[in-house]
């Protein structure tokens, strides 16, 4: 299947994460979607076309079968091992996260730099040295990683990951990343807030 | 000023954060912008007409004047008092995350329901119990709240900030939050995660 773009992507994940809430043996027409997601009927008829979910005139889309399409293009019909780069408070906070399990991601390996940190366990996974990435992301199949290093590691922790072989980031520290032969997800929390500032800025004042 | 549409909001912050790295008596010319940020150099100069930001010819943009007004538009001209709700790994992780004093936004208060927690400090912030969340937003002016806390508290806590004139969230816990007079920012781990999944699924899968 073809790889769509970024917005269309996440309004099928959106799809996805609202369809898992409806009983599996129902139907859901176009119309209903429109109106809980805020996304227009004939824009989600396309998205879910380009993933070969078709609806029934007079009944809509059949939840379970389109469930398991967005699944099948989401990647979410298997486990995926991560490696956590960062044992620091984000990283920890990571590491608990509910939901992640639930779609099949799974924290694998932990690495950091701190000796005071190496050889504890969360859980049942021990924090690694830095040396050992590449032996770990082998040994465990990892092909995510999650960085929440402080800024000025991210990138010699993203170098070693390429090394490495992985190519998809989820990258918390506030340092830009991209991989050449792959994806990085730059969460950027001060982007975030200057959207509230931006906001309040302009018409959200309180009185 | 107008509010523009999420995209072109998002594309003057990352204008914004490339200016400051440059020399503030500098000019710079939008293809060079063009080609650093990624972004089409039709689309930088409308975006910063819009915040009416005028380049001259053969000279580019001055650096410092347009700093200015971007930071006006974005409301990084002033300091932001914010709330946290939710002392837990996250939290924490957020309360010592560089980069926000720069830009303005500092915690100044903290609310937790855990009994263990409350009275604790961070730095010089006392962690206090949620019947002080009014309190607290009129005492410290408070006018953005970051929410932490876990999944079936996240409603509560956005209702109580909403009943304290709350206007700005931005939430990290695993459920959509929206609110009737203001914005939320949601940030999605999964979603991230999913991108990456998705990504992998299609096109990236170590050989």
């Amino acid at each position: 299947m073809k790889y769509l773009a970024e917005n269309s992507i996440y309004r099928l994940i959106i799809y996805h994460r609202y369809l898992r809430s409806l009983k599996k043996d129902s139907w859901i027409i176009s119309s209903k979607l429109a109106k809980v997601l805020g996304v227009e009927s004939s824009q989600i008829r396309k998205d879910l076309a380009l993933v070969r979910i078709k609806g029934l005139t007079g009944k809509g889309y059949p939840v379970e079968q389109s469930l398991r399409k967005l699944e099948h293009y989401l990647g979410l019909t298997r486990k995926w091992n991560i490696i956590l780069c960062g044992a620091g408070n984000l990283g920890k906070a990571l590491f608990h996260y509910k939901g992640f399990n639930a779609l099949g991601f799974r924290i694998a390996a932990i690495i950091d730099k701190d000796p005071r940190k190496i050889g504890l366990r969360w859980n049942k996974i021990s924090i690694s040295p830095p040396e050992q990435l590449e032996a770990l992301v082998k040994k465990q199949s990892i092909e995510i990683a999650v960085i929440t290093v402080p800024q000025e590691e991210a990138r010699g922790v993203k170098e070693k990951l390429e090394e490495a072989g992985i190519r998809s980031i989820l990258n918390f520290a506030p340092y830009y990343l991209s991989l050449k032969n792959g994806i990085v997800r730059n969460v950027e929390l001060t982007t975030e807030l200057t959207f509230l500032s931006t906001h309040l800025n302009l018409h959200g004042r309180k009185k």
